[in-house]
């Protein structure tokens, strides 16, 4: 089964490939537009399969079709191509320089495995998708077995909007199936590149996997993150109450099944600390309990929040108790000396939930020891003021070599999908910091230079035409413009 | 000695990460000027060392100061970080956008193994250190076995610039050592990328200890190509001895010690084939046999030759010999019919050297199956006239999906290094076709984006600061431009 999705694929690349940036912009919007008129019967199934809000579910449909938009508007405009062109220089001695263009092309077939916790956005039309089918590359998408009705039925959507946008056969696929089927579509040799967004354990097995291929292939795995939040001293002392509250909210919100949730709170023992955790147990526990999206979710949350409130030297501030409803997410804070914190490595590992862990040092000094120890992250994030944040700037430096995005009093969670966004970071965060998963940069995961040397006009893409019928952003001859 | 020398990339990278374009830019040019100010002795050393002509370690010596130079004006000029800007929506509803910045900052510390082949411009001070110093890295250089002194000449002369131009200590370091302290330079956990120049085994070998560290990290190897030629039936009725006598040059320019040599050349049996066939033996034949760089590589080209001239229905059409010098190299020719080549996998892989295979195909669909089953390449060439290849474009599609680099009419040997050029190519041309070697875009092998998320200007890089005080090209809410 997986060879003849793999060799649809292949085929449906050989044309796809050659679709130029206005018919790939109709074949998105289309999504776009199709997922829409499935209406309100695909935010009742999304609620029953996952158990989120049908606010949330809107506000996540229309960033899907926000992001197929994006992306739409992205391969229209046509700059992203990032077009080169060096023109010959016949007199140049001891060698003429010969004519030379290079823009990006789609790497080919993509495997694309959903998230759970995201049914649409990070799912069957989620940002892997659209970025690889916004780069011309075929996808096939490995259905999360967390929400089959709802992956069958964007499928559908995609599958209609391939057909009304003329799209060739094979252009999209949907797979349902276990472990076995996503290794075998990994491994596959037509496959070119993997999107993943999931767990540490999931993610790194399938990176593995298409390492050891006889021919390796990029994966793109979005995996795992505690998001570190860094309390400074003036910030506690002059207005504790502010990031206690936001950040119980960050912490809490849509159950804290977020890839971006804060997790890990620090500061330097203080009167105002001691203010901080406070308000934050206070806000943090009037949030009521509420579904998490499956049972496996919920006791795996329970789990990790035992392991981790009974790990030495670690007091419960907060206790995390289902209170009866094993489905139900309930918010937990526990506290732990920076001295334990180090000397325990699991505490470093992600709880997925919202469940935050506060890590009190003595003094700048072991701050910065804590801040040392980090993992790759998604996100850092700095409350503080201006003034002290930049006398103590080396915090600001150690920082960015822990996480893709830096954040200064304000949370992570909500993710922007635009230009400037950074969605990856250092390793165990995703497995290429050099990419991002959110935002339009995302399609350079899944495309590679081709450079034409001494070709004939006719021969050449419209991308790399002499008079720049697409009117996109190029380098020619080593300047920026639109000539 | 390793975690010394690590420990102290590190604390380099630390304060060389936040060092501005324009200091980096004085360091590059002073690489530069310190390597010709090494003057004739190290033409000498080089020559010793390599064998290679006076006038090629010249062009070369220009090559390397030109990358030096080139990285200096990118880093210089600033553009390259791929600054992005969405400015805040304080009233967007239902949550307002805060503003948030990104741009390309370096990953850490860089180990860099130069190649035999290129004393200069693929080595100590090669295109890989100079990108990586440009992006902020610092580099350690294990040194090529091939040419010792050299490379310890050039570590001097880049060691003298860092003095001179005040870079922090550890900014680069140069190592000798065999294959274990290479392996060793590549698991340290400080160590976040590596670039590679060399053989298929010894790049693979690396390329899976970096995945298989508890941390992976990225590898570019750029490891091996045979670089085929298509010719295509006009070319070769018109003017067949045009593509024999460039092909015969590019072939054994440098003994073929490149890694765009032109190692299999194809074509439909014809008389025109017969006819580049007879010009092509003629040429090759004319070149005298000269030094290889080393024993070692001399040997493994007649051992290579000799494997693939003796497989089954191989014909010898011109004996490689080293005719009583074992360090001389000689060119060889050999053919093959296309049933036989398909049949053999071992003729798809890399002889090192003057030597090529021209393979004999009995029509347009049998070419077709060869160009189908090649793997990666940095190059492919195709000779022929416009109107056909238009007529034939399912090859130019599909040759595509082969290389890097495209070239019509004309020869791999020679890459330019400018922004149009693509060095680089799917596996096992290099491990990962999305990046290049060569020009300005190497730099982004070794770089990460970093997002800024409601920063104050005071502690944004420059690159960010609202006014463009670096007057660089950025995307600032969605536009280009330099405001």
């Amino acid at each position: 089964m997986v060879d003849t999705i793999l060799q649809k694929a292949q085929t449906a690349f050989l044309s796809y490939k050659r679709i130029n940036g206005k018919e790939k912009a109709r074949f998105l919007r289309a999504i776009a537009d199709e997922i829409e008129n499935l209406g309100p019967n695909l935010i009742e199934v999304i609620a029953q399969e996952t158990h989120l809000s049908e606010s949330r579910i809107v506000s996540e449909r229309s960033r899907t079709t926000g992001h197929c938009r994006m992306f739409a508007s992205l391969v229209e405009e046509g700059s992203w191509v990032e077009a080169r062109w060096d023109t010959a220089l016949p007199n140049r001695t001891p060698t003429p320089q010969p004519d030379i263009r290079k823009m990006l092309h789609p790497l080919g077939p993509v495997v694309v495995f959903g998230a759970a916790n995201f049914p649409l956005a990070y799912s069957t039309a989620g940002g892997d998708t659209a970025s690889a089918l916004a780069a011309g590359c075929p996808v096939v998408v490995k259905g999360h077995p967390a929400h089959p009705a709802t992956s069958a039925m964007v499928a559908q959507a995609i599958d209609q909007a391939a057909r009304h946008t003329g799209m060739p056969e094979g252009v999209f696929q949907h797979v349902s199936g276990g472990i076995e089927i996503g290794q075998a579509l990994v491994a596959h040799p037509l496959t070119r590149a993997v999107g993943f967004t999931g767990s540490l354990a999931g993610g790194k097995a399938l990176f593995d996997l298409a390492q050891q291929r006889p021919v390796p292939i990029p994966v793109f795995a979005e995996m795992s993150s505690i998001n570190p939040v860094i309390l400074l001293p003036t910030s506690l002392q002059t207005n504790p109450e502010l990031p206690a509250k936001a950040l119980a909210a960050s912490l809490t919100t849509g159950m804290g099944q977020f890839c971006t949730c804060p997790g890990l709170v620090m500061g330097v023992r203080s009167a105002g600390l001691d203010q901080f955790i406070d308000h934050y147990l206070r806000a943090v526990q009037s949030v009521a309990p509420g579904p998490m999206l499956h049972s496996g979710i919920a006791e795996n949350y329970y789990q990790r929040v035992h392991q981790t409130v009974t790990a030495t030297k670690v007091t419960n501030l907060l206790p995390a108790n289902p209170r009866g409803n094993p489905l139900h997410g309930h918010p937990g804070v526990a506290m732990v000396a920076a001295a334990d914190f180090l000397m325990t490595p699991s505490l470093q590992e992600e709880v997925f939930g919202p469940f935050a862990l506060v890590v009190i040092c003595e003094d700048r000094h072991e701050l910065t020891q804590v801040i040392s120890h980090l993992p790759g992250q998604l996100t850092c994030t700095l409350w503080g003021e201006e003034a002290e944040i930049q006398q103590y700037s080396g915090w600001l430096n150690l920082l960015m070599e822990k996480a893709g995005r830096l954040i200064i009093n304000g949370v992570p969670t909500g993710v922007e999908v635009c230009p400037s966004m950074q969605h990856g970071g250092p390793f165990p965060a995703t497995t290429d910091a050099r990419f991002t998963a959110v935002g339009p940069d995302a399609i350079k995961r899944f495309v590679r230079p081709i450079a034409y040397q001494n070709f004939p006009d006719s021969l050449l893409p419209a991308e790399l035409q002499p008079h720049n019928p697409l009117g996109i952003w190029r380098i020619k001859d080593g300047q920026w413009g639109k000539d």
